[in-house]
C-alpha cells in the first residue's frame, strides 16, 4: 500500500472529528441528554458539530440467500463508459443495433410465451392432482370409511409434500423462499447467487405443484413470479456459472441492465399468470418491484404480459371442452362477477372504512406473524436437511388433519329448497355445497371450504347470491386457520343495512388483508378488478386499500421489506430518511478505510496487492502529474476515472503487461481485448498465477477506465446523494473534494449501496441515529 | 467581469478547439466526406477530434403559450440546501411534520373533488345545452321545416362558439392550446406563465362548454387535464402573481416539489374524469405525463382518481332519477359492453393487426396533419384578434352545415321488423337510429352518427348486436370528417370471416387510432378497459395497441411531442440519442460563455451588475482563498455551492449589506429572513433602487448558498448527464474539472436543461449530427 503514496487521510472536511476524539459512552449519553430539550437542540444544530461516530462504517456483503447465507454483489446497471465499450459501441452498424432492438423484443416474447406455459402446466398438474385425490377421499367418504379418507388424505399430502422437500434440500435450496423479495432486491440492483439458475426452475416448478397439490396453504404467485425471472434470467444469461449456455446472441445481452429488464418482463409475466391479470402485473413490477423505470420498459412488460394472457386464454379454451382432465372449469377471468350488480349507498362507507381497518391491522399483524414464525423455521433450517424435511412433513400432516378433520366437528345444514340436488349436497371436485359426511339433502359448509383446492376453497368464499351458505362458526374456523373470510363475516353482521352481496363484502376482506401486509394499491386494485371484472367495484375496492395500507404502514414495514431485513439484502429504499439530510457524505467518507486508488500505467505487483487485500469492485485510477497542454503545461492531479475488478482479473489473465511504463495506443488494446470479452466479468482471481518476473511489469488501466464516473461533492447530504444514487442505479459513486488546490487528493472517498443504507449510518453515527424519532417524516 | 478574477478560458478538456480553428465549412464538408467511409470512420473515431462547432451553444428561453409568445422558467425541484432551509426544516416539530403530510392529502383530496364536480357541471351542461338544441331542431324536421332547421342549429351553434372564442381570445389566451402539451413541460420541468391561472381555469370550464354544445370535433379529456391541473395549481398556490391568495398553508407547500406533485395529481384526476378510469387516470400521468415519479405520489394521485369516481358515481346515481334534465342516461362506464360474450379465435389475429397497423398509419398521418393545420392556425392567429374569432366562427358554420346537411344526402334505411318503433326512427336525443328526415319505420343512418352529441355518436358507433345498422357509404363520410369509425369497415368488411361484433372493432380501431397517434399504450388499454368494463377484449386490445404505437413511431412524434416541439417548449426526453455519447460536458461547456460565478462575500455592484447583464438562473459561489483547518492551514479555491438568482433578488430587496466583507454568523440571517421568505422567488429585480453608498458595501452569500449541487465530471458524456439531470430533475448542473492543482479553477461550466435538448446540441455541433443517421437506436 506504501507504494501508491497514497495519502490516507486526505480529507478536508472541517466537522470531522479524529478517531482519538471518538465520544465514550458517557459522553454521548450526556449529549443525548441536552438533546431532549428542543430549544436546547435548536440552538445548537447548527453551531457543534453533532456527527459522533464510535465505530467504522462497515459493511456486510453477505446475505441470506434460500436457506443459506451467500455472498452478493452489486449489479453494474450504468454504462462503464471506457475507450473499449465506446469503441465496440460506435463500430456496431445499422444491422445490428436493429438486430439488438428486435433481440430485446423477442426475449420479451419468449419470456411471456414460456411463463405462461409454464403457469399452464402446474395449474394443470395441480388441479388434476388434487382433484383425484379429493375424488378418491370423497368415495371413501360415501362408503362412509371415515378413517381410510383420513390415511389416504394424509398419506397423498404426506408424499406430495416429501416429493417437494426433497426436490428444494437437495437440488436447489435457493427455490425455498418466497422468491419475490430476493426478485424486489435484484432490481434495486443487488445481485444474489445461485437464484435464478436452471435447477431453481426447474425444482420451483415441480415443488410447487407438490405443495400446492398436497393443499398446503400456498399461493402459485410467489412461485409463478420468480419461476418468470429464472426463465428471463436464463434467456438473458444471467444464470449461474455451470448452467450457462452461450447462445450467439449473448454478445448483444452481456450487460446488466438488459439483463435486468428481462427479468423485470418476467416478474410481471409470472403475476400476470398467477391473477391472469395482465395490467395489474405490468403494475406490480412498477410499483412494488422495479426500482428503475423508463417508459420504453413499461412497453416491454406489457408485450410480455399480453403474451402470457393469450397463451392462458388459448389453453383455456382448449381446455374447455374437456382434454385437460379437470381442468378447466372457469375461464381466463378466474372470479367472474360482472353479473353482479353492484348497489352501494353511503351507509356503506362504514362496514367499507371497517373492512380497510380491519384489513390494515390483520395484515400488519400477519406480518408481525411471519417474522416471528421466519425466524423460528431459520433456527430449524439451520439444523440441518433432516430437520428441513420433518418441518415441513409436520406441517404437511397437520394441514391434513385439520382439513379432514375439522368438518366433522360442525353439523350440517340442510340445502335450500330453491336449490337442485346436483347443485347442492355435491360430492365431486368442485361445487360450493359439499357433501362430505352429511346426508342427502344436506352440506357441510366447513368442508366446503377445507375440503377443497385453494382455488376452490376462494371462489366458494368468493361466491356471490349465497347469503347463507357459510356460518359465522364456519368463518371463524378457516379465519383462524387462512386469515380470510372476515370480510364475509362483517356482511353477515351488517346483516340488512348493506345492500352489497356478502361475496363481494369476503373479495373486499381479501382485498384488503392483502394491502395490509404487502402494502401495494393501485396493483393490487388492478389485480382484483381483472380478477372480478366487475368495474362498478373499483371505487369501493380502491377505498379498503388506501384504507388498509395506511392502517398497516403505521404498525410496520411491508412483509417484503420485513423478509429483505431478514435476509439481510442491502436494499435501497425510494426515499431517505429525513434525518439523513443532516449527514454529509464526506463524514461518511471519514469513517470508511482510506480509498484505495490506483495510477493510470500502474505496476502489475501493486494491482495483484491490491485484488488480494481488498474485496473493493471499483478503484478509481488518478494520475500524479498530468501536463494540461490547453493550460501552458501546467501539472496536475487528474482523476481519470474508475475501473472495475473484473476487468483487472481480465488484465492479470491476459497477461497484457509492458516491460516500461507508458502509455498505449488504442490499436495495441483493441488487438488483445474485446468488450465481449470484458463484459464476462469473471472474478475469478485465484486461477491467475502471475510469475515473478512479471511482478515488476506494467500495465495501462487508462483503456479500461469508465472515464464518466458520477461524483458528488463532500458537502452533499446523505440523503440527496442517495435519491442520486438510486435513481440512476448506481454501483459505485466517487465523492471529490469542494477544494481545488496543490497537494489536495481528487477523491475522497467511494461510496457504495451499503454506505447509503440508513441502518448502516446509524449503527456509526448513533447520536443521529436518536435524533431521529422527533424528526420521522413521511 | 474582470472584477471576479475569473479565468474567462479555464477549460483543460484537451480535446477543445480554440475559437480560432473552429473549422470552416469546406473543412468541414471535406472531413464529412472523409466519414462517410465506415472503415475510415472507425479508425479515426477515436484519434482524430470529431467535434467541431461552428457556433455558440445557445437557448431561446421563449415558448409559445396560448397564442401568445411567453418567457419559460425552468422548476426548482431540486432540494435547495442552504443554511436557512436546514434552519427551517430542523426546526420543524412532530406536529408540523404531521400537518405537512395531512395537508398534502387533503389537497389530493381537494384536487379530486373539485375536479370531478367541475367534470360534473361541465356534462351536465354539455348534455342540456346541446341536448335542447338538437330537441328543437328535430321539432323543425318533424314538421318539415327543414330550412328553418338548419338556421337554427347553425344560429345555435354559432352563439355558442361566439361566446366561447370571446372568453378565451379577450380573458384568457392561455386556454386556447389543448393544455395537455404544457402540463406534460410543466412536469418535465418547465414552467409556462399564466397557465394555471383562475382565468384561465374560468374560461377552460365555461369555453369548453360552449364548443362541445357547438359540436365542434373537440374531446372533453384535453380541457378536463387542463381543468384539473389549474385546480390544483391554484390549490398549490402556483398560479399566477396577480391572483395568488395566500393561505396559511402554503407556507408548507411553497416550492415546486410539492406544486408539481399536487399537479400530477390534478392531471390525473382530468384523465378519470374525461373517461371515468380511475386507473387510467394515473397511468395516464405515470406514462405520458409525469418525468420523476415516486412511488408516494402513485399512491397519492390513485387517492385522488378514487374521489372523482366516487364523485361522479354519486352524481350519475342522482341524476339517474331524471333530475338533471337530459343528463343521466348511461352509468359510471361509459360505453358498457361487460354483457357482450368475446368469442374470438386464432383466425382474428388478422383483422386484429390489420386494425392495428392502419390505426398507426392513419394516427401518424393525423398527427402529420395536425402539425400542418396548426401551423396554418398560428399564421391566422398572428393577424390578431378578430382574425381568431374570425377563424372559430368559420369553422362552427361548416361543422353546422356538415352535421345538418349531409344526411340528407343519404337514403333512409328500413328499420329491422325485430325493433319496436320506440327504439327505431326516433326522434329524441338519444337513440341508435334516428329518423331525421326519414318517414316513420325508416332510419337516417349518418344521422343516427352525425347530429347528435359527441358523446352519443361515440356509443351509436361502438353499439353492439347492430351488425347492419351501418351502411359502409356512412361509415366512410363519418370517417373523413371525424378519422374514425373504420374499425366498424373493417368489421363489415370481414364479414362473416369473423366472430367479433362490429361494434366492438368499431372500439378497437378508435383504440389504434388513439395509440397511432398519442403513442400511449399501457393506459390507453386500461382507459379502454374502464370505458368498456369488458376484461375477454384485453388480449386484442394489448395487441392493436401495441401494433399502432410501432407504426406510427416508424413515422413521426406523438401528438404531444409535436406540439411540444410547435410551442417551443424544451422538453426532456427520457433517452438520450445514441450520438450523444459522443461528446463530453466539457465540450458542450467549451461553446457556452464563461460561467459568471460569485465569490461567497462579495460586493453588492458585482451583484448587481451581474444580476442586469446575465439571464442566468444560478450562479456558482467560489471563495478564492480559503484556509483548511484540517489540511495543516493550506490555502484553497473552495466550490461553495450555487445561488439562485431569486436569492441575490431577495437579498439585495432586504438590504442586508455589510460594511466590512465578513462572514456573517447564523443568527444574524435568520433575524433578517426566513425560509418562507426566500421561497417566494420574486424575480422583479427592477424594484430593487440601491443607493450609490451601498453600491460599495457587501454581502455575505454563503448562508443562501446551496450548498450541494449536482456535479459531473468534464469527461462525462452528454447521454449520460442528460439522464442524471433528468432522473434527479435538475435545474442547473456544475461541471467540475478532473484535474487538482493550483490555478484550476474549480466550476468549468454550468449545463441547464437547454444544453442537453438534442436539438441544441445538433445545431452547434453539425458534425456529430450527421453521423447521426448510421447511429439511430431505439
Amino acid at each position: 500500500m506504501e507504494e501508491t503514496g497514497e495519502p490516507p487521510s486526505n480529507r478536508t472536511n472541517s466537522n470531522a472529528i479524529d478517531d482519538e476524539t471518538a465520544l465514550t459512552q458517557q459522553n454521548m449519553e450526556a449529549d443525548e441528554a441536552s438533546v431532549n430539550g428542543e430549544a436546547d437542540l435548536e440552538n445548537n444544530f447548527l453551531h457543534q458539530p453533532l456527527l459522533k461516530r464510535n465505530r467504522t462504517l462497515s459493511a456486510s456483503h453477505l446475505a441470506m440467500v434460500g436457506a443459506k447465507v451467500s455472498y452478493m454483489e452489486s449489479l453494474d446497471y450504468e454504462i462503464n463508459e471506457n475507450d473499449l465499450f465506446k469503441q465496440d459501441w460506435r463500430s456496431r452498424s445499422k444491422i445490428q443495433v436493429l438486430q439488438y432492438v428486435f433481440l430485446k423484443w423477442k426475449l420479451a416474447f419468449l419470456v411471456g410465451l414460456l411463463t405462461g406455459l409454464i403457469a399452464t402446466l402446474i395449474n394443470l398438474a395441480v388441479e388434476n392432482i388434487s382433484g383425484y385425490k379429493l375424488l378418491l377421499v370423497s368415495g371413501f367418504l360415501e362408503q362412509e370409511r371415515f378413517m381410510m379418507g383420513l390415511i389416504v388424505l394424509t398419506g397423498a399430502n404426506f408424499l406430495l409434500t416429501l416429493s417437494s422437500t426433497v426436490l428444494v434440500v437437495f437440488f436447489a435450496p435457493t427455490a425455498a423462499g418466497p422468491g419475490i423479495p430476493e426478485i424486489k432486491a435484484y432490481l434495486n440492483g443487488i445481485d444474489t447467487p445461485n437464484m435464478y439458475g436452471l435447477p431453481t426452475l426447474l425444482v420451483k416448478i415441480f415443488g410447487s405443484i407438490g405443495a400446492v397439490s398436497a393443499g398446503l396453504d400456498l399461493g402459485k404467485e410467489g412461485p409463478l413470479v420468480h419461476i418468470g425471472a429464472c426463465i428471463a434470467s436464463l434467456l438473458g444469461q444471467g444464470g449461474t456459472e455451470k448452467h450457462r449456455v452461450k447462445w450467439r446472441w449473448y454478445r448483444y445481452m452481456n450487460n446488466d441492465r438488459d439483463r435486468r429488464d428481462l427479468i423485470t418482463c418476467g416478474s410481471s409475466s409470472g403475476v400476470c399468470a398467477a391473477f391472469r391479470s395482465p395490467v395489474g402485473g405490468v403494475l406490480f413490477a412498477l410499483e412494488e418491484v422495479a426500482t428503475w423505470w423508463r417508459s420504453a420498459l413499461l412497453w416491454r412488460t406489457f408485450f410480455s404480459t399480453a403474451v402470457v394472457v393469450v397463451v392462458l386464454r388459448t389453453v383455456i379454451e382448449y381446455c374447455s371442452s374437456g382434454e385437460c382432465g379437470l381442468f378447466g372449469r372457469g375461464g381466463l377471468i378466474m372470479f367472474d362477477v360482472s353479473n353482479v350488480i353492484v348497489h352501494y349507498h353511503l351507509m356503506d362507507i362504514i362496514p367499507v372504512t371497517l373492512i380497510g381497518l380491519i384489513g390494515g391491522v390483520l395484515g400488519s399483524l400477519y406480518n408481525y406473524a411471519l417474522h416471528k414464525v421466519l425466524r423460528l423455521y431459520n433456527l430449524i433450517n439451520e439444523r440441518g436437511k433432516l430437520a428441513k424435511i420433518l418441518l415441513s412433513l409436520t406441517v404437511s400432516v397437520f394441514t391434513s388433519v385439520c382439513m379432514y378433520g375439522l368438518p366433522f366437528l360442525v353439523s350440517c345444514t340442510e340445502c335450500d329448497p330453491s336449490l337442485s340436488n346436483f347443485d347442492c349436497s355435491t360430492t365431486g371436485r368442485t361445487g360450493n355445497y359439499k357433501r362430505f359426511n352429511c346426508p342427502k339433502g344436506y352440506y357441510n359448509d366447513l368442508a366446503s371450504l377445507l375440503f377443497s383446492t385453494n382455488d376452490d376453497a376462494v371462489r366458494n368464499i368468493f361466491s356471490t347470491n349465497t347469503p347463507g351458505e357459510f356460518r359465522p362458526i364456519t368463518l371463524v374456523i378457516y379465519f383462524v386457520l387462512y386469515c380470510s373470510a372476515y370480510g364475509r363475516l362483517l356482511g353477515i353482521a351488517m346483516g340488512s343495512y348493506t345492500k352489497i352481496d356478502r361475496g363481494l363484502y369476503a373479495v373486499l376482506g381479501a382485498a384488503s388483508l392483502m394491502a395490509g401486509s404487502m402494502r401495494m394499491t393501485v396493483s393490487l386494485c388492478v389485480i382484483f378488478l381483472e380478477l372480478t371484472n366487475n368495474l362498478l367495484l373499483l371505487p369501493i375496492t380502491m377505498l379498503v386499500l388506501l384504507i388498509a395500507k395506511s392502517v398497516g404502514d403505521c404498525f410496520n414495514l411491508s412483509i417484503y421489506e420485513i423478509i429483505l431485513d431478514l435476509k439481510g439484502l442491502p436494499f435501497l429504499d425510494a426515499n431517505p430518511e429525513p434525518w439523513m439530510r443532516n449527514i454529509t457524505v464526506g463524514e461518511l467518507a471519514d469513517v470508511k478505510p482510506p480509498v484505495v486508488s490506483l495510477r493510470g500505467v500502474e505496476k502489475v505487483s501493486r494491482i495483484v496487492d491490491v485484488l488480494k487485500n481488498t474485496t473493493h469492485n471499483g478503484f478509481p485510477v488518478i494520475d500524479d502529474h498530468t501536463t494540461i497542454p490547453t493550460r501552458g503545461n501546467i501539472k496536475a492531479r487528474e482523476l481519470h476515472g474508475l475501473i472495475l475488478r473484473a476487468h483487472l482479473v481480465a488484465v492479470l489473465k491476459k497477461k497484457w503487461f509492458l516491460e516500461q511504463p507508458r502509455r498505449t495506443e488504442e490499436w495495441e488494446v483493441r488487438e488483445k481485448f474485446t468488450w465481449v470479452e470484458l463484459a464476462e466479468r469473471d472474478l475469478n482471481f485465484e486461477q491467475v498465477a502471475i510469475e515473478k518476473h512479471e511482478m515488476g511489469m506494467y500495465v495501462d488501466l487508462h483503456p479500461f477506465t469508465n472515464k464518466t464516473p458520477y461524483t458528488v461533492i463532500e458537502d452533499m447530504s446523505a440523503a440527496k446523494a442517495m435519491v442520486l444514487f438510486r435513481q440512476v442505479a448506481l454501483r459505485h459513486m466517487l465523492i471529490v473534494p469542494k477544494y481545488q488546490g496543490d497537494g489536495i487528493y481528487p477523491v475522497i472517498g467511494i461510496l457504495t449501496r451499503q454506505d447509503l443504507r440508513a441502518h448502516n449510518i446509524q449503527s456509526v453515527f448513533p447520536h443521529i441515529a436518536r435524533a431521529k424519532g422527533r424528526e420521522k417524516q413521511k
